[in-house]
């Protein structure tokens, strides 16, 4: 076996085996296969595709390259959520608390953000006291008391997928369907979870920009959990325009507290609602009722426990931003339009995200949204309010936001305008 | 400028704009642009293609990151060969010197050999004293006396392709024709030559398999020598059954003496002499009469000085090996098929080639042929006469002559059976 014959197959479109899928998942993680034999051989698997049954064994062989996770000797059903990542996306952040008050077990592994999407963990450690990195016995505590754990990923877990994600990252191969899927998967399914569900995001601050996309990496990814035993269900969402109405750290925790105070943005309530209940079904729990759960406070508390179970303050005041800029509206008329991928750039630019993993975040930086497409907006009146600690950078934030960045329709237009559903299909 | 763009241009089916190609050359070349990127860029390259500018601007740019070789200050018009690697293909051996001795000058800068394909300077090298590593100076100086330099490349031609040849030789990229072209071509018109004549290789024993990839790959290569004002010809010649009788280094280079010395196989004979007639006209000598200079003594002349003029012996008797074996023919019949493919590999275990760059070569090592398809052999004669220092090698090279690699048949298909011919096509 030896790395050159199975980039050639691929290569000439043939359909690895899976002695050529095992080895070369476990020569690439021991260093066998050098990284420019791994990234000529992910542009191959890019254009030239990969059969469910190579995706399977590519899944199954990273799997396989770490240690996995035991959740069994949990009292209750664990269920776990993934976003494919977006703008505004703080659905994790109310969602774990929300579903461990209804009786199931989330231990939900998260990332950091890189490029225009942000990260769970970034906008968590904005909380004073904070902390990301659990052990594996002290993330088992927090499950077993708060019934809801918002940590880092150990290590262990797939270390092949984490090998090859940052390999992805600088050589332009990212966007293959068959090494998306089997990377999230790989993890979710290593992690052990019981259930998870999928929010495969769609739009310009998506990786998917059109549905068509959306749905073959959602039913590959519901076909891989299946196939492991995991109850694996797949919500296609609306990611054309930003989540809620904040993009940044802090700005997101706030808005999330918001939300489980019973209160919030009318498309964060509704899709953690929707999620939650896909989680409690999919956990055995089909009678829970999430909503209940928001108004009775009883999410509001799992959340102050477990932010206060990993060492954060949650009466502390949440950091802001030393500057502020106010966006005003260009015209009167309907908002048809706030591009997702340009609040994303303007947030990642003022200091929200980074562009190389070693970069530092600023907690209050971010934009701040006063309005959604379908709203009406006054010409002068303030549209956004962009945050950050180096207001140098207004300038270059500003850049993201011009050209068709926002639409405002005058009043027949505008009468006409529905905007995009939030739920655009379900795959299980 | 980004190398992620870059990569991205291309995998989308894009055209590389000048100034990318001109950049990730260049950062490629200086380290800033890794390995890794590169290859991912070469399979994207392989497998979606480069429109002929693309490919014209990609071959400038590596002629541009290096130095460029200039013969103008000598008194007669230059001529050179490029033969893309086939088995028992010694050509360049009796040709140099024989284009000399017409009037031409022919500074042959050339490479060793790596897989079953035989180096041209590997089988001087079997000449006692003769030295492959000449300073500009040095060649320059043969040149002027003789007329003829077969050497080394300095490392200062054309280093981009130096080093994207290595990068494709381990990441499955080496069959990319735009790669391949413009690989060559940078090299010849940094060398500075006047004319150049392509020996493009056809069959299992070459790069290229089948007639059509070869028409495509003279093509481009005519086109981009051409644009660069150099006078370019390609013949597209059979590589189905090796060259000659021989395949070894100092076997082939007893062989191009014979030729020198108005003998040897017809094939080597006839190819020598269409090669030179080739080089002769494009380097505007198009009366001079190759075949009196074989019968006349006057190319085995500057055969002699070639070689002496780079410390060689050309009276010198060449390295045997300690060991033998006779493959005999299997069944009586006409020979219809001896491998080129087959006896290439059996060679190079036999030790006349190399696995990795590092490794030596033998001398002696090779395969002699007593038949070539066409003719008639009988039940246990003679048919190859197996050469090697390290006997424990044979069985091991016995296995590449198995299978299909010998063909016989009787009498009524033997008499039907019309071998290839030598020269397929040309294009100018």
């Amino acid at each position: 076996m030896d790395a050159i014959s199975v980039i050639r197959t691929k290569r000439d479109r043939g359909r690895l085996g899976d002695a050529q899928i095992d080895w070369v998942i476990d020569a690439y993680t021991r260093g066998e296969v050098a990284d420019e034999q791994m990234s000529a051989l992910a542009m191959a698997i890019l254009l030239n595709g990969m059969e469910r049954e190579e995706i399977a064994r590519w899944t199954a062989a990273m799997i396989h390259s770490g240690e996995r996770m035991d959740f069994s000797t949990l009292p209750r059903p664990t269920a776990d959520k993934h976003s494919t990542g977006g703008v505004g996306d703080k659905i994790t952040l109310p969602l774990a608390p929300l579903v461990a008050a209804c009786g199931a077990a989330v231990p939900q592994l998260s990332g950091r953000g890189l490029g225009h999407t942000g990260g769970t963990l970034d906008k968590l450690e904005s909380v004073p006291g904070w902390r990301a990195l659990l052990s594996n016995d002290e993330m088992m505590d927090v499950l077993r008391s708060v019934g809801a754990v918002i940590c880092a990923a150990g290590d262990g877990l797939a270390p092949a997928d984490k090998k090859l994600y940052a390999l992805r990252d600088v050589t332009g191969t990212v966007e293959a369907i068959p090494l998306i899927a089997s990377s999230i998967m790989s993890k979710k399914i290593a992690e052990g979870t019981g259930s998870l569900i999928l929010d495969v995001k769609v739009g310009s601050g998506a990786f998917m920009k059109n549905l068509g996309d959306a749905r073959e990496l959602a039913s590959t990814m519901v076909g891989l959990g299946t196939d492991h035993g995991v109850r694996t269900v797949a919500l296609l969402t609306d990611m054309s325009t930003p989540l809620g109405l904040t993009a940044g750290n802090a700005l997101e925790v706030r808005e999330s507290v918001e939300v489980l105070a019973g209160g919030g943005p009318a498309d964060v309530v509704e899709l953690t609602l929707a999620l939650a209940r896909e989680m409690l079904t999919a956990a055995g729990l089909p009678d829970a009722d999430p909503a209940r759960a928001l108004a009775d406070g009883s999410a509001m508390d799992h959340w102050r426990r477990m932010i206060a179970a990993q060492g954060g303050d949650p009466d502390a005041p949440l950091p802001t931003a030393r500057e502020r800029h106010t966006v005003t509206a260009p015209a009167s008329g309907a908002l048809t339009k706030l591009d997702a991928y340009a609040v994303g750039v303007a947030a990642w630019r003022l200091g929200a995200g980074r562009a190389r993993k070693e970069d530092p975040v600023q907690a209050g930086a971010g934009v701040e949204l006063h309005a959604k497409p379908g709203d009406r907006v006054t010409a002068g009146a303030p549209l956004l309010t962009l945050h950050t600690d180096t207001p140098e950078r207004f300038d270059y934030a500003l850049e993201a936001l011009t050209g068709d960045a926002i639409g405002i329709a005058g009043d027949a237009e505008g009468a006409a305008f529905a905007p995009t559903p939030l739920i655009l299909d379900r795959i299980a």
